[in-house]
């Protein structure tokens, strides 16, 4: 920054060299908009291109337009696809043409290719740079092939042998290449039982591919099982985090979008929120109606309404707690639609293990410390045995809408801490009250 | 299964010979466990092993008292040294010892190296299982020695090279050696700028060092600069995913475990959760004392009182959307503790917009819908009014509190819904009572 200042470049130039791309991506960030360009031009070429795949879509935006058509044809061509596809995807309309046109008419295909691929799918994250071997190739030929390639390639480890009609028949890794002698055939030594996903496959099943087999990378079929790309196991990494977040987004009742936080807008934050904050707000008037309609109670014993707080968020908190185990569960694939019976048992249990120890407690909070004027055991017994209650009901709920909600095909993660909130506090409330209206009208 | 129970063996070794080790896995965790060893035995030994390592701990237990100790030996040999490690921790002691005794003295002495690095440090999920090479080996060189060595290596495709003293000088992917000519020196073309962590560093640390830089395998170094170890990328994918399963724990108040949801015993479920359910509960009385000192106010007009779940719910969860986005944005790196005004501000004017839009709702509600009998203007007034601002409270607290927390060294995840919830409940009918008496007394 010092050096920027006493422009000192050649100095800059030589620390900026030794540093990961990643890194100097992070530094530059901070730079005010009208030095980047400056500083980044500092930057060898190759280094450079590598950087710029590490900004976010904004500061290339800023880059971009600072570009001379040949530096933008310079770094666009030392991309990997799927990053200037990513990149593409997230432009305004005059950048994408200006982007378009300098690229070369294959690149420019393939791109147009993979955009056409729905959001989130297989064919989304791809790249079409891959190694592809023939079946008749001997080690020694499939060697040459990738030290001619392999600068292109995203990964040259996970190779895959085609036939003439590019349908795919096998996979070979360069470690099985280099256990085996230089004159063996391809044919002999390749994996013939392959796993490929379709174009069309959801990014989540894809990634939960590489988390299954351990994979480095993993071949993109068409419909014809013509190999059209593979998917590499750092884009896979990046679809497990942004699932983790959208789940997380949801269990929060936000609507999840892919901006990290500080570049989304206050509106666009609002809208993402305000829906499901509506939603939830009139059906918590529900509960109201319910304590409504037990007005007289209340008006006779009105220490009984300063129990409610504790038992609705308890409820709450107990039934958030088992919802939210099962849908992590479930979205880790450790628990699936046929243990729902396991899973109310188990949490039956549990439950009554909680609601017994937080009943006991609470019973003698009221007694020894709360100490109510009027009749405290009966008030004591009234709210404890609410609370024990409660939590039992809400740990049922909790735990079985998850998994309702995968059965009829909506995100379990929507069933989490607010809904089951909201539902519980009810079932507290008519719990409570009919236990108040049944005992003090003894 | 049928196969099975027709004891055609032949047939079913053919079918499973087929399939992948994490397939096979998933088949045969299904058998009950007296049918396990059995159709265990009919893999082929290399198979064998590699569908071992899937294993959960529990089936890997019941087939290691199955095991003769030919068997034992040959299952031990054949693991990856950090899947060894992984086993032995879970495992009873009677079985620990038995799966020493059957270990060469070399690997014990390697396993227990490890065994020693404390829980969560990059040296207990490294293996010392990686390809090392020296700087004045030539490429061709070097590959003898991958091909030499490959068949016991977790992955060859990074090579670490090391001077005499084993300290780490320098980095080599099998790409780069591809890329060079035969008779180039390894000094020459490798790395020396290396990104490497330490044997005690935190495993989350290490995983992010993957997201970032986009590497398959990551040097783990002693004190002195040795190399002890790798990290690959199957591990670090399995931290990332631990962690957010951690944070999304910690977010329903639960103490985080490492194992999955149907392997957990009831009373360890109960334990995990009870402490959080007890403290919550206790705190949220005294959102109940705030009501009870209100009482007469409440006695008055007991219609207030069918608003409170309504308000509590909406504060709790406006304020739990912010501080679940916070803790995610800062547990992917994406926010920082600099950030913190930044983001009040932003939530700032997210609130004052949501808190307009449910406030003006709950106000025409209540005056077209509810129609309370008595000043129904008033009321639609002071309920709308505390909306507004119990969300603008509940969002500044919710997005203020993770930073706070991380700041004095907790968890930020501690500070999500639950938490946030019970504060702002207490906040809300402070705000509520405090415009009720003031107006009401007017």
């Amino acid at each position: 920054m010092q050096l920027l200042e006493q422009r000192d470049y050649q100095k800059l130039r030589s620390i900026l060299s030794d540093m990961y791309a990643a890194d100097i991506a992070a530094v530059l960030e901070e730079l005010p908009e009208n030095k980047l360009p400056i500083v980044f031009r500092i930057l060898p070429k190759e280094l450079a291109s590598e950087t710029f795949a590490y900004f976010d879509t904004d500061i290339q935006e800023v880059l971009i337009r600072a570009f001379s058509d040949t530096e933008l044809e310079e770094v666009i061509n030392q991309l990997y696809l799927d990053d200037t596809v990513d990149m593409i995807e997230e432009m305004p309309a005059n950048i994408v043409r200006r982007i378009l046109d300098h690229t070369t008419p294959e690149m420019r295909l393939e791109i147009n290719q993979i955009l056409k691929y729905p959001k989130d799918s297989a064919g989304s994250i791809m790249t079409t740079e891959y190694v592809a071997l023939k079946p008749d190739m001997t080690v020694s030929e499939a060697f040459t092939r990738i030290r001619r390639t392999a600068i292109d390639k995203e990964t040259v480890y996970t190779c895959y042998v085609i036939a003439n009609d590019r349908t795919l028949i096998g996979v070979v890794t360069v470690k099985d290449l280099l256990m085996h002698e230089y004159e063996n055939q391809i044919k002999d030594i390749m994996e013939t039982n392959v796993i490929f996903v379709n174009t069309h496959e959801d990014k989540e099943i894809v990634a939960k591919a590489f988390e299954r087999y351990d994979f480095l990378a993993l071949p993109v079929v068409d419909r014809e099982n013509r190999l059209v790309g593979i998917v590499t196991i750092d884009d896979a990494v990046d679809v497990l985090q942004d699932e983790a977040t959208e789940d997380i987004e949801m269990m929060a009742a936000i609507t999840p979008t892919d901006k990290p936080y500080l570049k989304t807008g206050v509106f666009e934050t609002w809208r993402k929120r305000i829906p499901w904050l509506l939603l939830l707000m009139i059906s918590a008037t529900f509960t109201g109606s319910i304590i409504q309609h037990y007005e007289d109670a209340l008006g006779k014993y009105i220490i009984l309404s300063s129990f409610i707080p504790m038992l609705m968020d308890t409820g709450g908190n107990a039934g958030g707690q088992s919802s939210v185990t099962i849908i992590r569960g479930l979205s880790l694939g450790e628990i699936e639609m046929r243990d729902i019976l396991r899973i109310i048992w188990k949490e039956m249990r549990v439950a009554v293990m909680c609601g017994l120890t937080l009943s006991v407690t609470v019973f003698f909070k009221i007694l020894f410390i709360d100490r109510p004027p009027e009749q405290p055991i009966t008030i004591a017994l009234i709210v404890s045995g609410t609370m024990a209650l409660a939590v039992v009901v809400a740990k049922i709920v909790g735990c079985s809408l998850p998994v309702l909600a995968k059965r009829i095909g909506f995100d379990p993660a929507v069933m989490a801490s607010p809904f089951i909130t909201t539902i519980v506090d009810a079932v507290s409330l008519m719990i409570y009250f009919g236990i108040v209206s049944n005992v003090m009208a003894l």
